[in-house]
């Protein structure tokens, strides 16, 4: 059983964030919270969410899972308005998730969630962590992508701040955020390479303003996010590209 | 002879709706009004449309007939903006329609109108009518047309209200208005399938707050709405999809 | 040497309209300003651009030439919001353009000047003149562009006003400004027809509020306007189609 209502900005930012990496997900439903986790296929990039009840405006649920297709959901959502209230109701017997907005009533077909995987989530303690603001990253992205033959971006935190660089063949780009602009915590500088189209599909879709990034060199950088007034935890884990000299 | 103006949007309102179902029209210039009548090719929709002479700011007219081309025409009209005013000038000799938008005069070769049918618009009475708002009706659409295997919609009425709904292999779309919130009118009632691509291609251009739907079970369904502050007049009619059992 | 700082918007500006003709352009840079001219493959526009250094925000600079790849400026000129400034700074031994927007740092690889034409804008005195309001060029482009097989359009001045027209196989255009509304010197009528999607493309890219035509019989005809308050001075020059009778 799983009856629950909640904003729709808010189940439209959990459903584009978990699309990011995956086209179908095993939603793990929990009496007091609801949980996706998902690895993209090159198994380069993770995301773990945890939904508390208290991000809903309703909710009431058993432990069950059910399996969305994405792009099926995301459909639906698009009827809903900015103000407008998603109420999802699932009964096991039927095999379908009903979806109502306002008056309209729209049962989905339910993804086999024995075809889902259920990818465990490494810990990983990164060295350094920086509080960076959703535009600057958004701003780096945008002068990464302005080169053509850019597929790769640096990120560095340091005691002077945080940087996102990267380098064509004969163009270059960085952006700085000062320390002075960030709660920065490093014990040594650290920095890797990433792939820009994974960071850049993520960064798009972080609804919040700013985005805690930890990182070590030679290691994965965390995302770490909240949303729905920090009743929702998002945390995305990004592969770097191993520099061999 | 024939010199008339109206408010653009109105013009535009009128070729849209005219669109949805034929390329070249014949409009038949009457010194009191002006009609428009069109049969799609598949002979599966068809609108009767009449114009009042209020519905212009100036009219003045014999009994003729010219033939346009909708495309063409609507190109000409994209030059009007939201408050202009098209002045049409037609003079038989020069076979050409002039369209006059502030200073712009734009001269368009007509269609023959020899080779434009001319419909006759079957009376049909049906037994349900429902008075439906047209922002439940495009709702209606958009949420069937978020099923990707869906192509007709079920249009039911009865005392409990209206209903537009339809279903896919795994999925199912439903939008009810319930009979408080319309002017309803049954004897019985009634239900048909009908092509949700032209049902929703009439609803886009529908200018109008609300629609007078009438139906009947295995009949065509029939749209009124005026739009020109009443003066201008739409009759709609679609076939139903008859189900074999 | 040169080190500037500009308006977004009017760096923005005098790329877009040198754009319209070439896809790279020779920067000659001296003391007092900055001039590029360029001609388009086809040798039938052309273009003469002088900005004064009071056009800036800050201008310091040595006599210099650069090569700008015009998609390159442009993609980095995305990066900045309405109300930035942009910073420019050449070292010629690097043999880059170092663009900063706000704390984003972004370089860029330069064309070698050697590859660059620079042509010599020829001195024509045409016969007529009219300061014409821009939206009304726009619209009657507009009004050209709506049928379907016009590629040329003429334009005219005389002692009425200002005419651009152009005929189709069906249909004709055309857009009329009235003496009263024009600052309008002619010594005698004069017409030529201009390849229609040249002319739009300058037009479309105008930023200010008229433009001086001046135009002769079968001869190319110049648009005059300025930007950056008077103190950027753009002539575009369009050869005719001669009519042969």
């Amino acid at each position: 059983m799983f009856n629950a209502e909640m904003k729709s900005e808010t189940f439209k930012n959990l459903i584009h964030i978990i699309a990011t990496v995956v086209d179908e997900v095993k939603m793990s439903i929990h009496p007091d919270s609801l949980t996706m986790k998902a690895i993209d296929p090159s198994h380069v990039a993770m995301i773990d969410m945890v939904v508390d009840k208290d991000a809903f405006i309703s909710y009431e649920a058993d432990d069950t899972e059910i399996g969305l297709d994405l792009d099926k959901i995301k459909s639906v959502l698009k009827l809903a308005g900015p103000g407008d209230t998603i109420r999802m109701s699932h009964n096991p017997e039927q095999g379908m998730l009903t979806v109502t907005i306002g008056n309209i009533e729209r049962r989905m077909g339910l993804v086999d969630t024995g075809s889902l995987s259920d990818p465990k989530v490494p810990k990983v303690d990164l060295a350094v962590s920086a509080k960076v603001p959703l535009d600057q990253l958004q701003k780096g992205i945008r002068a990464a992508e302005s080169i053509s033959d850019v597929d790769h971006i640096k990120l560095e935190v340091n005691s002077e701040g945080f940087e996102l660089s990267c380098a064509g063949d004969t163009d270059l780009a960085s952006l700085r955020v000062p320390a002075s602009e960030l709660e920065i915590s490093a014990d040594a500088p650290a920095h890797s390479m990433y792939p820009l189209d994974y960071f850049s599909n993520i960064v798009k879709v972080i609804p919040s303003e700013s985005v805690e990034v930890q990182l070590d060199t030679d290691y994965p950088v965390k995302l770490l996010f909240d949303i729905a007034e920090g009743h929702a935890h998002i945390t995305y884990l990004l592969a770097p590209r191993i520099e061999n000299e």
